[in-house]
């Protein structure tokens, strides 16, 4: 068990991890922010390996990522990871990703509970852990990006998309996993917006969970120039006013 | 500039690259025999990096991936990958994939083509690479598993899906990235099989190229019990049988 509060994961932007450009794409880079907190949350006794056998597992709850810049193919770069705090149902997690030279190409936020495994029901963190998650609370580090706003429900003329989930979409939690959420939100936009604009930040709220037989809808409103919402909702079918919000995300391109 | 002829790439099954059941998925497993193979060409003189500054790229061509057991949750593995002959426009490359202890979890062959950036047409690789290459080729290495067999063109009527192609399916070649292809099959299949069911094994025969805007059409045929061919045509649109042929495989359960 190491007593260092921050945690770092080596990589490098391998050639079929980019898009068309080159840059790493958001489903990758997600998915790397993801492991790298649970390599840090095992180092420590809290990753999901030990929490399955307790039939507990992590959820994430927010994610903001913000990028300055993307790394880009054959870069190698970074994650840091860090706890910023622990509250009684919620551990807010940072990230910076730093390439070579200390450069930072962005930061990340996010918001982690903790739920049982069957009922789905949340944890108390302090019941479970007492005070070995407070210990790695990291005072020195800062993520000098803003935390996430709120978004609304989208009104029902802004749908743009219906998709069946399959397989490929649950993951090891057995719900769709909250970075394929990421990659079918991308795929909203034309390939086009991607050839002279970058995705700036993304933040994802995730509000309920969806599985393998749900429909997701997707709806999209441009708020101001390049900022988008997104509202994903499960099961509406022929009446799309009724289905449960599933994830709300804001978008900016620049 | 490495003398070895064996290239390997050592890993772990992060918990968000596997599926519901906790198995490394055919996507990632693909990306990282991808990865792995321009690792070992790149170190070795005649990887994509150095190629696109010529206009050229390597290809895929044909893929089969055959494992006896997928690597689980947690599980550290590794992809050695090597030479297996040299001719005039093809080059076939092997890989094996071992768990601790040398336990090994299965093998892949593939056969790469190296084309003009912009026209699209082959490469006559002892031209461009001379013996570069050769002096790599590997004898010692044994790959015991089957070549692949032939799939032909499937009958209309066994259109199961069309899918548009979107941003994320495109690669930094700026085509339909070899492995989503991968994917997207899979998702062809309902998650209920996979409760009971491995994917044995997977052969891919690339046999064109598809773009953004381009529609593809899944085809799908049980030839006998659990052993699928399935044909991918693009812009098959309102006459199902002109599609031109992009993808066929060939997939076993067990």
């Amino acid at each position: 068990m190491t007593e260092e509060k921050i945690g770092r994961t080596e990589l490098v932007v391998d050639p079929f991890h980019t898009d068309f450009a080159g840059r790493l794409n958001y489903g990758t880079l997600g998915k790397h922010l993801l492991n790298s907190a649970e390599n840090h949350a095992s180092e420590r006794g809290f990753g999901m390996k030990m929490l399955n056998e307790a039939n507990y597992t992590w959820v994430l709850s927010r994610l903001a990522i913000e990028m300055y810049e993307m790394p880009k193919v054959y870069d190698k770069f970074c994650i840091d990871t860090w706890i910023e705090d622990v509250y009684r149902l919620f551990c807010d997690r940072n990230f910076c990703i730093r390439g070579e030279n200390g450069k930072v190409f962005g930061y990340a936020r996010s918001i982690w509970a903790m739920i049982n495994y069957d009922n789905r029901e949340p944890i108390d963190l302090h019941e479970v852990h007492g005070q070995n998650m407070d210990r790695y609370i990291c005072g020195e580090e800062n993520c000098p990006v803003e935390k996430q706003g709120k978004v609304r429900r989208l009104s029902d003329d802004k749908l743009v998309r219906n998709l069946t989930i399959r397989y490929s979409d649950i993951d090891y939690n057995g719900h769709v996993n909250s970075i394929k959420y990421i990659e079918h939100i991308c795929d909203l936009f034309p390939l086009d917006k991607y050839r002279h604009e970058n995705v700036r930040r993304i933040e994802m709220a995730y509000m309920a969970e969806s599985y393998i037989g749900d429909t997701l809808s997707f709806f999209v409103e441009e708020k101001e120039k390049d900022v988008y919402h997104i509202e994903v909702r499960k099961n509406v079918l022929e009446n799309v006013s009724k289905g449960e919000s599933v994830v709300r995300c804001r978008l900016v391109f620049e």
